[in-house]
């Protein structure tokens, strides 16, 4: 077989944080196991912590020593590479699920948000089929001022909800169902359709993208004196 | 120009309230006014009455003096020709709508009911996004044995409603709305994805199919002695 | 590996029958063995029967010791766990379907009817495209004052036969066919543009809620004098 | 304003009925004025005939002089430029409709077959959410080799047609409906999608290439003496 | 495990012959192997020859001891089940495909054809990226009365030969492709948009479905004295 | 004519404000002159302002003297109804749009906001097909900590704008464009599948959705007490 | 009314040519007679040339005593502002089309090349259903570097041309066409998926971008000594 | 098993360099490891060289001895067979990639090159998402007179890249990511819709294509005396 191509393949940006307060994360999903290695090297070369995401167990396993580095999800397929974030501070953003199918998503936005150092309060399976199990949480929910909520299907959980609490109300469709469901995108265009003002939406299972929406949020920053020579 | 066509272009169905319950109906749209006063000619030479549905408020002009025949809706777009049904009868049937925007939409199931002689009583503008209009109506509602629920854009209504009431729930998704509510699409889709159990579905903005069914589930009719050779 | 999210990650409806008249059901797919095991227990706990749908063969075995508890029927992949229904009564319901690829769709809505205490009949592999099948067992199938109607690829079976019976008629599409049938999506469309009054659609292969759909007709409830402080 | 493009802009085909059998024909819609008259000079100088398909009523009238050569007909929208053929002949083929509004397709496959001199018997109105009405004239139907058979909606009829002659089945998919009906692609897909072997099918809307395709199988022609020079 | 479903859940059209001219058969995808046992065991019974098609070679070895009956295809997955037909008679219908990659649709025509005793010759890899090997052989393929185009992606071979010769054209579109091929939709569409007058289109890979619509033409058979009873 | 339906049709939600901080708005499409001259009755009893959005020029003509009561911007079809905000505040959010086609989108946002008494600074026609437009303003929309960015077509606008400031960045496809723009469908879809992390996206020409999420965002609140009651 | 938002809401590019090498252009659809009037007077004070498209007869006339400046073409919706370019040079560019509704697009693409001093020959109507056409005109097309090939419907036309000619090929879908073409839809993904390599496809109707390709293509230049800040 | 089909099922275009200056290619997705071997057999021998795609290194293994002819890229899943090009040429071309991921359709365009006897340079992982990463190479890639840009997800990349460099740009959307990036559906949609004139696109994941259509703007060929006897 002919030699693997030399050229540089990949270009981690680690001023991120320092323009945008997002820390650099690796999309894992379609990198090769020898890809990882050498992009954890050069993390590691830099000092730098990573955040691993949509990173399946067997690629996990598959990093080899590198694992001891990682700490691991497997319910949300995240690893936080040589980092311990510690949790002392109260929850800052609520997270609230339609079902008990859409936790692998509520976890990968609690556990982007935990890599920052947020943490965060969650309720799950409160879907407005049954009603009841939403209006029992409604007031613990409402005392937040960003609501991640991650919904499947019909998804008119959100919509419920922006109606009833103040917050910033993130949502995020799931691929959870079948038939019209259509791997979310139904649940997505009726999202994108409610009729409850200032709900915003990103992409299918998309629970990191979400907590990076609740940390920009949070932050209420603006750009540390942006030069045209820093873009 | 040449001479129309002259084969037979319409086939009433006299006997569908026989076989099935439900009276002949006439869909307006998309057929000329000449074909329509010679369907009108035709069922008044059978002595019978008809609904027309989709019959624009033009149209209807266009009829000349079969108008003093009709008793036209222009919200609903629909005739009752030769018929002037009473409603001395108590509703039977719930009509709840989202959005105001969805009115025609429930005045057409209104209205086909109220051809057959069914009264129902019209719960209008209780869209979830603002959960407290619908929970004021919600105990009036769940008294009756047959809802139709007519909802656009995210079409979140019915999901809610068939998690709190017993009865027969049939959705009929509206075409109201812009952008990914794209004409009905995705209130059809979110509808049929619901994870409210039982909750059945009809065309967009179909009012008139959604009355047929709830006349099916009134009447709990079985066929009249059906022999082949009727079929 | 990290520990597992320590936040409750289900809430069944022990309520959902006082309310709707329907038990409540779990729906397996995209839940995982550890999740079922634990509703399974809670459901023990309060000594309620479950109905489980969409359990696949191989994770109903790694159930391990609960299976003793479960009815368990691989063609419709339902479960009854702590429940075994009578069947004494006469059926209720027709069933009837197009092929017979769409027998476990056909199913699933027996055996969810089955679980709530209703006995149903079949009429399997009637499709019109050979319409002496259809024919053939017309007389019975009007006989009963619901159909559930279970179809594939162009889906003309429920179409033809609204035309020739008075009861209720809920329509499934099924995923069955290749190419154009699109996973069911064709055949769901067919369905909603029927020209046949008053047939009412599903999500495909959705066999349970056709039951539900079919139970809510049944029994012709109305709310339980409901109360805003039970929503 | 700049002088108008002086390239050739349209090649007719006058050597088409040699090599395939059938007639050129000019699609009027999306042609200017301006054109349709060049191509009509051309025609003429030629000392051809022409068939116009989806030639507007309000095109027509700007033909001017040109119309007393026309002979139009304006529920199809066709016109037979300097041709009368004649219809002595037996109807061979059957042309079959399932609404009232699928007329203008179905007499435009009839203009289109008699342009080429071949005749048709037309049954209208004989959609299967009505079965009676399509068994009513099954025996007539059944009599020709080749059946059009022109359906909106969910498009039952040819599927049940197919199921019941042995002749060819040409379907035509019309664009009557509204919602889901989505412009005819439903009728298109359910078409293609059917289980009715044998059946096959042409745009939405398309009665001229119905009857070209019916032409091509009544003709059962062979190529004449084919040369690559030909080609 | 619950006890089987005792309902009869397949009805072979024995009749279909004398009806429309084509021999049952038996799309295999779907069914399970206890299924098409009991089929092949009740056309035994019947003493019926049977074509199985979309028969995988893993479901074919399972059905063990039953394979020494089945003349089995490979390529196109078929089989022929108590039937072993002649091919003395000169080919009456000409098999085209675009690419090698379509080979086993056109082969599934060809032996749909062959069941029915009717011979057929296969040009085969002739898409009109290389227009020189079509023209190569179109004097070939002009000499058929009924010529069967198979072709994916693109699909351009269909339109470019029915502007070529005069016989009957059916255009199978094939799943061969990647990207925006979506799985033979973007062939279909393009075969149904064509502006090659006459050419008709059946679903993605059907090969079964042209071989029967080329029978239908070839036999230019009437309805063998239909009655309302045999329907 | 039958008179109109005398039910209820609109139920406006005065409380909202006190609920989610956001005043109650009126989408005027898709309702009658007759029903806003309703709507501004009653809240002109209750002494309450409203904002009404997609408000055609030709309908508020058609408000005949309520136009008095009404600050009506023609570009963005938004009216204040008994309501004159001032503006004294410096601008909190920065309005960015690709194109000046976005501009109406733009300016919707821009009045919701004022409605609501906050400013905002518009950067408009900086997409990054011409990169130096945007540069050159970078370093200003950066100092705002919530940023709308409006855009069409490919809508690659926000994906540089988020990885280059840290602010909410809230996206607005619009339905600027043809061909496979489809109406704001593809930019809808590339911000939905943007590799900048935390950017957010309401549905396609939503400029008033996306300033109330502004609006959440700024507010940074709670629920007031939210109490079970208020539901 | 509400005084128009102030803020500047164009950005004109004039430095495009020296990155580029391509003219600034105007896209007109979706701005208004006043904006267009303002784009005008800033190119005139900066002494530029400028290209409009997609400008409508109706909004050129609009345009006053601005259009004694404006060479306009209303086939093809182009003007020209303040140029005239001459033609001198001998035609470097193939303008293909494959109907005669295609000219409109195919002259797009004429004027946007003659406005940057490029001459095209143009061969139209030359669509692969009567491959004669192309094959009479093969010879003179294949003598151009670069090919622009229009076509609607299936546009198999630049497929076929592809795999007979050496130069760089251009395809434009176009917007021809009824039912399943989808404004362009089928036509556009039919090019991508193409058998022919090295076709490159521009959006429907896209002739200006074509020619813009073209240009590129032509010009093979690379980039003036390109710095940072220069971006 | 019945014998395999006879017929002859490839035909390799020995001519295409002559006729297009492109190579013969062999597509191997679709074809099975037999056809696959009598290819390279036929090309062995003709004596000439062949180039394979998208062949699984799963194939290439089954290949056997042949393997021992080919120059295998299993990154890129391209075979060179019979061919050992040389590099010395310094590269003409640039191909940029927007992420880590798309690098497998990047090093297919790159080995598509090599074959044919022209070098390239690559710029991976510069999507804009980060845009230092691409400022920091602009002078360098705009220093080609041909571009290949590489970009999944929202493909923002080439858009920017075209409004910067002077040279073809040739964009190839890549299937990476998930949600609505639909495999690659949505990046071929934005670069479609791309407001950079002159930006070209290709098929899905098409490195192939992409490759041969800038062999073709370097070739600036045009057609080697065609006659029609050649077509």
């Amino acid at each position: 077989m002919s030699a693997a191509a030399s050229a540089v393949d990949f270009r981690l940006d680690f001023d991120r944080r320092r323009r945008t307060g997002l820390d650099e994360a690796v999309f894992a999903e379609g990198k090769s196991v020898d890809q990882l290695i050498r992009i954890l090297r050069a993390a590691r070369a830099r000092g730098s912590a990573l955040l691993l995401t949509r990173l399946s167990e067997e690629k996990y396993r598959a990093l080899g020593e590198w694992t001891t580095h990682l700490d691991y999800c497997e319910i949300s397929r995240t690893g936080f590479f040589d980092h311990r974030p510690d949790h002392a501070e109260a929850p800052r953003v609520a997270i609230v699920s339609g079902g008990t199918s859409d936790g692998p998503v509520a976890r990968e936005a609690e556990r982007t948000l935990a890599f920052s150092g947020v943490s965060s309060a969650s309720f799950l399976d409160v879907g407005v089929a049954g009603l009841w199990r939403l209006t029992a949480c409604l007031e613990a929910i409402g005392s937040f001022p960003v609501v991640i909520a991650v919904a499947g299907m019909d998804a008119a959980l959100p919509t419920v909800l922006a109606g009833l609490v103040p917050g910033v109300i993130i949502a995020v469709p799931t691929s959870v169902g079948y038939g019209v469901a259509a791997g979310g995108e139904t649940a997505l265009r009726a999202l994108l359709a409610s009729c409850a003002p200032g709900l915003v939406v990103v992409n299918i299972d998309n629970g990191y993208g979400a907590a990076c929406a609740a940390l920009r949020s949070l932050h209420g920053r603006i750009a540390p004196n942006l030069k045209l020579a820093e873009v």
